[in-house]
């Protein structure tokens, strides 16, 4: 990563930090203990992934990101709930995220499914107040972009193709039945917002159709890859690394792409991936920051 | 019930039940799963009376509540999202709603957090897809007012404190203390969302601030008026004619309305939050359907 990127990385990351300490309700308003399990969730560190990526496109679209912050970042408030939902005893059962406790240890399990509740809530309330210079049809058309994305059919219907996923290869070798569940997966699971992320940017920067069209296909390359990587890092990476329990996909019987096709394919498969995003972010117009994002979403190691 | 009320309920309840059945959807959407569990806590019966509520308000403001049928429906999807998620083994533990099974039993734990939380992201997609006749502000502004009603320090702040409270009294005999966790917990568990179906309907119908102020104090009056009912309900009824199990908040410990002053100051406390409503139903201009909905809401026995 070049110093000018990083530069520009760390002042987005300082503004989102600072967007969601200023706009999450304080922890002692009444009930304390729901407000305080909201901001341990989400004020836990974390690489800002989503609102980075919405902040690049409204650039790229020509627009000035600060004003649009405060939608931007209900995106990290509804990453964050699949999070904590995710890793609840019932779901995943993951008790480290982010290197530190999840919140169902911290707070027990009914305040995390609440802490979980609260935070999608607060973010459809950031998506819906109002926003100088953006107008209410479009910020409208972003809400319920934004809403299509993580729906039943969306990100949670990816979480559901992966929990039902488990052991489906001693189910089945049918390669063909395997690949079409991981692609679903894949697209759902993470795909789906990380696409909404750089729509959602484009959308409250007023962009037309055509670099809409080029930032959704973005979106859906620089999201494939992101799994892949994903993937690839909890078969090789290490706790320490992650901030997240490593090689629990293999201890679970997950699919996933390095075990279907072999580590070299996948890794080939994220190159290929990368390329498309690059070209993508050229025919926006603007590629000076979308290009090395995607270039590090291919190359991350946590 | 004058049987013209009846009739026009019945109607009410019938577009209510068939917009739900078709805006949802389809059951054999991938995955499969998720979409049947969706429809399953939906479509099992229930009142719909916060979209009834809202369609009362929007007529009484002078509009045609059929092509609002869409966002007001919302509401039960939020209502349905919280009655699946407080029904969870970790927050009340219950297996009968509506006369069924509820979610989690029949569909496992972690497919009733993933279709809760599906429908309430369902409930926000209906919210801001795009209704003619209304202007994007204005529908903006409904999509915001009910988020905020069932965020952590609404809706979901009611439920958390109604969990808090269990017990409470063993913990404290302070009258004031107890009288002001069980109002915060009434105001915010029901009385909210029944508040905000009030509001939907009148700024959907583009009602103007002294009737959304009038539509706010019958919402108040009822939403409290309609927790009373179901504590005492809760002591008095049978699961039979409850749907839902009988006799929880004694066993449990909750903190009750009739626990706290007694059966008879709760029922006087009904019959004059009623009148209230009436007064303001009355302020509205156009009170043929909300005058008996708040007498029925009074005297139901289920």
């Amino acid at each position: 990563m070049s110093s000018d990127l990083k530069t520009q990385l760390e002042l987005w990351r300082s503004q989102i930090e600072q967007t969601i300490e200023r706009e999450m309700p304080p922890a002692d308003r009444r009930p304390a203990v729901i407000h305080e399990a909201m901001r341990y969730a989400v004020l836990g560190g974390g690489k800002r992934l989503r609102p980075i990526l919405a902040i690049a496109a409204a650039d790229a679209c020509g627009a000035d990101p600060t004003p649009l912050l405060r939608p931007i970042c209900a995106l990290e408030l509804i990453h964050t709930y699949s999070l904590v939902h995710d890793d609840l005893p019932a779901l995943d059962d993951d008790d480290l995220r982010r290197g530190r406790k999840t919140t169902h240890v911290v707070f027990g399990e009914a305040m995390a499914i609440l802490a979980g509740d609260a935070l999608l809530t607060e973010a459809f309330c950031w998506l819906t107040e109002p926003v100088a210079g953006v107008d209410p049809a479009g910020q409208l058309l972003a809400a319920r972009l934004v809403a299509r994305a993580v729906d039943a059919s969306g990100m949670i219907g990816g979480q559901v193709a992966d929990l039902e996923a488990e052991s489906l290869e001693t189910r089945t070798q049918d390669r063909a039945v395997l690949m079409d569940e991981l692609a679903f997966i894949h697209r759902n699971k993470t795909g789906r917002l990380l696409t909404a992320s750089l729509e959602l940017g484009g959308v409250l920067a007023g962009a037309d159709d055509a670099r809409l069209g080029h930032l959704r296909a973005y979106g859906e390359a620089i999201g494939l890859a992101f799994q892949i990587v994903d993937d690839l890092l909890d078969l090789e990476g290490s706790a320490e690394t992650l901030g997240k329990t490593a090689g629990k996909d293999v201890a679970q019987g997950k699919l996933t792409w390095p075990s279907l096709l072999g580590i070299e394919a996948a890794r080939t498969r994220v190159e290929e991936l990368v390329k498309a995003a690059e070209n993508s972010a050229v025919m926006i117009g603007r590629p000076e920051y979308l290009v090395p994002l995607a270039r590090y979403i291919g190359a991350r190691r946590s």
